[in-house]
């Protein structure tokens, strides 16, 4: 499953380079996988309700090309790995001529309120394994 | 009590004007109110800590001149009022040459941790109302 | 003419006191000048092209309820007044629920690349002026 | 040369999970190493008014323990290795208490305002290589 989320470079995310600012896709990314786990029937905010946090431990990021105000871009996000305490999320950011901008990857850990480790809800953890083998 | 706080502007907060964007003096102010309570003898820390909450209820800015990269500039902020649920302050930002850049206003209100609305703690109601006289 | 952009808050866009941060609204008010601007038949990205820049010189805003992580929200804008150099937008935010959380005014000023004042382009002027009596 | 450069978590920083959010230490790195470029001589500023600008092109980061609002940090950012064309920094951002919280690395090409690759200024590259041998 490799999922499309659209985004719109903002204003505020420019810099005086006249560019996207180097940080904005790391936004995106998380944008994105909010909407990936939406689109593979879980919900990220209900995890956290649940005492299940998602916490960035490892972030990548190659920026090929930059993105330029008002461009509406797509991040497509999909899986690498599922594991019990750790999901790996690869992205890509395309605008609309189809150019690939930026490619990246982020390591999650899931914790608990006291962001100790723990597994991941045995509901999110196999709706996730079907979604990585889609 | 007029307290100063220096800034000093970041690439990040920069956008394709070639100037601090106008949301980055939002966040200056509150490092520089933040800032003012620890000169006061308070720390909002300790404050979120107990269950008191200062949430920003109004905001106003006035942009006169545009803040630059790298620019070293100086918030001076003070208090405008005092009460037990409502604290008001005043901002200014200026630069090295003494350039008036930016009149700005908050009004934040006290909560609880259900973000009800509550009195501050007398402690620090006593520190804010010497601060604003001195 | 009352525009409705639709927001979702971002995970980036919280902070500790578990909702939106003030700072986020400003950012979304720039979104939805930028998409009001386009429904009236203009674009931002080309009146910069041409040399046209809009800088906020006022910032007004009102917070009466939080905003909550991954809500989606409505951001009504409307013009205010439009005169050569200034113009004044104001919005509302909204929730699902019709809820109105916050209300805000801009003041832009219609700048060259120097920084100076300078008229709207003539188009954008009829423009405005049109939309503003819709 | 391994240059400190201090942060202050800022309350706009946080994220509802009540740690300072990731995307923060790209932005934190970014003032580190124009920092970084003061001390070792050069100006980040004075390079862009020249036409030289420092794009990122590759971002990688560790996450190892949280920063909290409010926290000192300091981070010490050192070159791992520097060529006419592109540049490689390393950071590490530890705590009051020493702790380690983030490693993280950044690639940066030189690029003309066209975005274009050319080699770093002369004077720039020689205080780069002797602040690495340093």
């Amino acid at each position: 499953m490799i999922h499309p989320t659209p985004i719109r470079v903002r204003y505020s995310e420019t810099d005086q380079m006249g560019i996207a600012h180097h940080t904005s896709y790391a936004a995106w990314f998380e944008v994105a996988r909010i909407d990936f786990l939406e689109a593979a029937g879980s919900s990220y905010k209900s995890m956290e309700e649940r005492g299940f946090l998602l916490a960035v431990i490892e972030l990548n990021i190659r920026y090929r090309k930059p993105a330029l105000f008002d461009e509406r871009l797509t991040v497509r996000s999909w899986l690498n790995s599922v594991k019990p305490v750790k999901v790996a999320f690869q992205y890509e950011v395309v605008n609309e001529a189809g150019d690939l901008l930026t490619e990246g990857t982020t390591v999650l850990g899931c914790l608990n309120r006291e962001g100790r480790p723990q597994g991941l809800p045995k509901d999110v953890l196999e709706l996730l394994m079907k979604a990585m083998e889609e």
